[in-house]
């Protein structure tokens, strides 16, 4: 089944390069901003309220995806789906970042792990009830060869 | 920009109608399970070992979108991205949810949310470092009419 999705806007960061950019949102501090093109702006009404922010967005992945990768801190090999790697099958990007400041159809961000110009998704207030665990095991990431 | 993606597989869910769901993962206790399919199945090596995973999925919404809506939980009407209302302009469900048992190209789940025959976009594993924050502020759901 093909899925159809439309960008709703676009993120601008201080990173061109994949080899530039933090692996995590939570590892970075860069200052970055979101441009929610203006047909759907009236949907952000209210999200200045919130501090942090999920951003869904589309990973450029020109090479494709391996089911099996080497994910940037270790040094074995995981299932792509037991990984935060970039390049799933749906290269769907997750990250929770620092809402700043919204101005209009800006959105002023800090934690940026994406690339300039880097097509947005979706936008979802972070509500830590609903997305925060505890007990949460994390397999391999306890044991990987970098910090 | 059109952006096409795929079905990885599908959720077996006890929810046939949206009206019996539940509103978010965190607040549910129904298991269900996911059935990726066969030819994406090597990509979950050692997902058995995480606690917690991210599903990516599929939202149906047959009426569109539109972006003011009035959430399960309020009274007010808010920009649907300062929302988890389902239908956004790129329907794309994201839960939490316990791994119960991995069996082959099948995850047993807690906390399903999603109807029957979800179609999944990607799994990730939960790593708190990554996606916790602290001092989250939620603006209007603090105030909410609903608990």
């Amino acid at each position: 089944m093909d899925i159809a999705l439309t960008s709703i806007g676009v993120v601008h960061s201080p990173f061109n390069d994949p080899a530039e950019a933090s692996i995590q949102s939570s590892r970075s501090t860069a200052i970055g901003s979101v441009e929610v093109f203006p047909q759907f702006a009236v949907g952000l009404q209210d999200l200045e309220e919130f501090s942090h922010i999920f951003l869904l967005y589309l990973i450029e992945c020109p090479q494709g995806y391996d089911l099996h990768v080497k994910p940037f801190l270790d040094d074995q090999e995981h299932g792509v789906f037991a990984t935060r790697y970039p390049c799933h099958p749906n290269p769907i990007g997750l990250s929770v970042v620092h809402l700043l400041r919204m101005e209009g159809n800006r959105l002023d961000i800090e934690g940026v792990d994406m690339l300039d110009n880097t097509q947005l998704l979706d936008i979802k207030p972070c509500v830590p009830e609903f997305d925060s665990r505890e007990n949460v095991k994390v397999g391999w990431y306890d044991r990987r060869a970098h910090r």
